[in-house]
């Protein structure tokens, strides 16, 4: 019977996420950076997502505690941009073996708590269960937050034609980036309010594996400028494009737009890039394939 | 430095909640079954929770995978009756070693889903991660739901006096109720809609360990009626309070308003026994002491 390295990650979420009834009031529901709901609020929807981290996986057992609360709260968060919504209320599970120290998961919780107060929310409720021995650390993030229903950004709104265009730069996380990344909240809440930004998600696997996300989302296909693409210092191309945990937004924008978008970014952002990198067309793709996949080795 | 099995599980919560800052709109944080906050819908609050299953922990590897699913739901479900509230939208994170088989997934996901759609909620999102190889399974629910602000029962309100009573029969859970248990959603409803419930919790570590949670949240002792205790088939007195995973209801309720209560609950609720347990003090405890402690070997 084939197990989970068989499929990779994106044929196991969309096999199982077949067998779920949506139930009313779920506006998108499993597929995107958060689920869009029915909210109370007049022209808000709520957006809701989950998210964890574990030792081995997303952090190695000896970095500094602090940072690894910082990136399990900070990752939930950039999923709350990738949509142009805001996280309100975090719920915390830590599975932890009995013989985890008591400081080590203070200073987590530090850093979770430092992720949150910085972009406005806090974390209201939270689990703790025990781990048989030997087991990794488990800290899953579950948030809520709220959109303006008229700018909610789904993966699925790009259209051919769209210019491609990603936030900083790309690659080389590993080196310690992905421990203390800051979500991009606050531009993509600009870039909602301020622009039509027909789909956008945030990079977590690599543009080399979330950019074919996006754009089958939306039904297209894209070319890409890999020799335009954004690099850390010492970065090769290829890392640039595979490397993942850069939680950069990737969006996708009408050409026509894109001009004032580039005139008026520099000014708002002066700290941080904006770079074009390539754009959705009507179809087949140009540029790339692969990346990071979670189930296949 | 020690390690977590040196504290037990009531102060390693009660530690790490300390270092949160409650944000605005928090009218309940971290220690209730559920927290709540502010919602947007006139005379309504909305709740929020998170939980976990883990393999080894609350269910064994043999265990039939949709009753995995099940009981994953179920027991944040659970958390939604003990504050007389309702779920709503639910969001599952799968932490997956590579060897598991696609088939054992997609049962657990029918559980859930079937668990769900019993209590009119749905599954709105989820995400799926890798595991190093030999880590157990582990499954987190995080839940959205409401209240009516004026009927939200937490476990707080208890008072001198109060009489105590429990839901069902305790005791022996392991033997298979555990994985298949109905969380007491619809009895909640009806309790807090009817009754002022003064203070309610559901039992998940045995009444051994929670009654002391719940009077010591009201700032009350309790006396316990041991032989009073409604015992599943075939287990003593001590099991029944220490077994743990029967998530049954145990609230405190005025002597007044529980003659009505007596009357009235087995109209509604022919199939499901009500116990009186006892009642809470205004100091010291009759009874027991001692349970089930994630933390303490």
């Amino acid at each position: 019977m084939p197990d989970l390295s068989h499929y990779g990650e994106d044929a196991v979420v969309s096999r199982l996420t077949a067998l779920l009834e949506a139930g009313p009031g779920t506006l998108t529901g499993p597929g995107d950076d958060c689920a869009v709901v029915e909210g109370s609020g007049r022209g808000q929807v709520e957006l809701l997502k989950t998210d964890c981290v574990i030792c081995g996986v997303h952090f190695l057992p000896d970095a500094p505690p602090r940072k690894i609360g910082w990136k399990a709260v900070a990752r939930t968060l950039s999923d709350f941009a990738a949509m142009g919504g805001w996280p309100r209320h975090l719920m915390v599970t830590l599975a932890l073996p009995s013989d985890c120290q008591m400081r080590w998961i203070e200073e987590v919780y530090r850093g979770m708590n430092k992720c949150a107060r910085t972009f406005d929310c806090s974390v209201v409720g939270g689990e703790t269960s025990s781990l048989p021995e030997g087991s990794p650390v488990m800290i899953s993030v579950a948030g809520t937050g709220s959109a303006r229903r008229s700018q909610v950004i789904l993966r699925s709104g790009g259209r051919p034609g769209d210019l491609l265009f990603v936030t900083g730069k790309l690659g080389g996380s590993q080196r310690g980036r992905h421990l203390s990344f800051m979500p991009r909240l606050e531009e993509a809440d600009w870039l909602s309010r301020s622009f039509r930004i027909h789909a956008m998600m945030d990079l977590s696997d690599g543009l080399a594996m979330d950019l074919p996300r996006l754009a089958s989302a939306s039904g297209c296909g894209f070319r890409l400028k890999e020799e335009a693409l954004p690099r850390s210092r010492g970065v090769t191309a290829e890392e640039a494009l595979r490397d993942g945990e850069d939680y950069e937004l990737l969006f996708a924008i009408s050409e026509r737009s894109s001009q004032r978008l580039l005139a008026e970014w520099p000014e708002r952002f002066p700290g941080l890039k904006l770079t074009p990198v390539g754009a959705l067309s009507s179809d087949g793709t140009e540029g790339l394939s692969g990346g990071w996949d979670h189930f296949r080795e």
